[in-house]
């Protein structure tokens, strides 16, 4: 194990109906809100109005920034921090998925700072503080709600780009299961190999030693195989809709990348994918998941691999080669049994603008990764695979 | 699942030499600190001359209160309080193991009390602010190091009481594997032995549905398993005692009793063992725990005790009796293993006083415990077994 910090200072509030302490919680930072929020699918499901009648309840005014899309655009951004410096906001709410909680943690932070929010992500500025910033979520996937990260992209660079600051964690975030119940089927799967990837990507790791949190990742990954067919199928389930709301959660709230290098060259694939494609984030990461997995498969990665696929798929046998493969295709079934896409193609990518990904995943830096060792023909061979 | 609030504000500085970190921390908080350890141990392993090189170097003046013992008392705690008043405290600096930081604690919520500070275990008072505390853990096993709780034994009336408040948690809490190089086997043993109870007080739950939180119980159970035999052998191996750390610490911060009712029958039951006797509190867990799991399998209990076999046990079977039966041997044979006592009567407990223990247990409330619910018969027929 590695040297680490680790601290979560977010409050959680989990359960049914913990939407009527929004106000209440809010209170304690100001009396002036950014609401931010996607599409209309608050106001249809009526998560709107019980937010409204919080925030009123409890004499907190609101200005609104509805509209944030998936793979959330800097315009955006830009957008919020003007609302918040005109309407002298105190807090920043977002109602929604990670989406929506990203743009919103930007927004906190690009309101004190005085040129454009971009900065922080090319490395021109550092956030050196933000606005309180709350959520509400709606979708388990992200894990953002109880995090310090945001991934946002920027529509005139083709650029998705991540950020990490101690400033971005949420004060309050509220969880109630309940929320997901009208999340449709193929986003409910998006979500679980959203979860899922964030566990690979820490559990995959180079540094030996840490059994307690490669245990706690297998507890993560099996949680989201038993419960992800029953939310789907039932979507009304409280116990599945928990259970992958607290596991997206505790799945990349620090927890599991304590001790540990951590490798995440799938997520920097799947960002370059879906910065040029408004590819689902979860989706593009189900399909290249199992061909990273494949491809990385070598003597030195085979035993971790092979005991993801013993202690998580309960196969047996002794050859840890063959073991491991049969792991990484029940990886893959498992994701096509939940709807997802198999291949790019089905996702709309063109096979001429394979090589220019390579290219871009591969210009700061390599090689990608850490269990897995990336240069630019890997990734070429994997997305080639994936396609 | 039911419904929870969560949020871990003690910030973990976790690993190697962190020590060095002690007094750049203590500083956000003030000058002037009250270091409060236990016995000499912490003067012969150097670990003392670190800290207070550690605060000279820092400008950071202390007083001292020692000689804490292991089930610290509330005469300790009145006189760290007197000498936090008298040198105008700014931080209480825990410099050992849960004893040392519960005392640490109850110190830091005293001082801004007029009362005396039994008050709070006796429900006369409520615990409402605490001057900062700082913790530098060298015991895995309480887990105080990273949550609101501690536990206080008063010498004249023969209590060991409990208490929690949000002002207890740390605000920061130093873990270096190499200190618990020097804790010998039997302390090593114990402390494991607490860990696993932790997590069985909370694992045994009533409250069905929380799969999340009972995978990552066994992850928990299933370290202590593999890495308490490698540290009693091998005291020196890092990933032992990191893994034994970091595992106490995540045990009981709370993590492990999101969203479920707890049980904590067999603490309350040891509570009264350790009060009247003295005994090392995670040796009277460990002789009471096997006893406690016979007591209660019944047809109702049986299907959680059979999963808890087969899942951190590898126990093969289909009649849940048999196969439950089967992991509270092993439970018991592990915890012999380790060199733990297997009765009360080796720890110098009297039969005659068994159903005074009795009595006092459950004085203030029947039946005990959730996922067990134990009436005064069954506790007295668990201490009979236990003897």
């Amino acid at each position: 194990m590695l040297n680490f910090n680790f601290q979560l200072p977010t409050r959680i509030l989990f359960g049914r109906d913990r939407i009527s302490e929004l106000g209440k919680e809010v209170r304690k930072y100001g009396n002036r809100v950014l609401l931010v929020y996607g599409g209309g699918s608050i106001k249809k499901t009526g998560l709107y109005d019980r937010v409204i009648e919080s925030l009123n309840s409890n004499g907190i005014s609101y200005v609104e920034l509805s509209g944030v899309q998936p793979n959330p655009r800097i315009t955006s951004v830009r957008e919020g921090v003007k609302l918040c410096r005109d309407n002298q906001v105190e807090l920043v709410l977002a109602v929604g998925g990670g989406s929506v909680i990203d743009c919103a943690k930007i927004i906190a932070a690009g309101v004190n700072y005085e040129g454009d929010p971009w900065d922080f992500f090319i490395h021109n500025a550092r956030i050196t503080g933000a606005l309180p910033i709350g959520t509400v979520l709606t979708l388990a996937a992200t894990g953002s709600e109880m995090n310090a990260n945001a991934v946002i992209s920027n529509e005139d660079t083709g650029q998705k780009l991540d950020i990490s600051s101690r400033h971005l964690y949420p004060r309050f975030s509220i969880l109630d299961p309940t929320l997901t119940f009208t999340v449709p089927p193929l986003q409910t799967a998006a979500g679980t190999a959203d979860i899922m990837s964030h566990v690979f990507e820490q559990y995959f790791s180079p540094t030996p030693g840490g059994f307690i949190v490669d245990r706690m990742a297998e507890a993560m990954l099996k949680t989201c195989i038993h419960y992800a067919p029953i939310a789907i199928a039932e979507p009304n389930d409280y116990e599945a809709r928990a259970n992958l709301m607290w596991t997206g959660t505790v799945a990349l709230n620090g927890l599991l990348s304590t001790g540990r290098e951590t490798d995440w060259g799938v997520h920097e694939i799947e960002h370059v994918i879906s910065a040029l494609y408004d590819v689902t984030h979860g989706v593009g990461l189900a399909i290249l998941t199992p061909h990273w997995m494949r491809h990385i498969l070598s003597a030195r990665t085979a035993p971790k691999l092979a005991d993801y696929a013993r202690r998580v798929w309960d196969i047996v046998g002794d050859d840890d080669m063959v073991v491991a493969s049969l792991g990484i295709e029940k990886t893959a079934a498992f994701f096509r049994s939940l709807g997802l896409a198999a291949n790019l193609r089905e996702v709309g990518v063109e096979e001429s603008r394979l090589e220019e990904m390579a290219d871009q995943v591969t210009a700061n830096r390599q090689p990608l990764g850490a269990f897995g060792q990336l240069n630019r023909s890997d990734v070429l061979a994997i997305l080639r695979a994936a396609y």
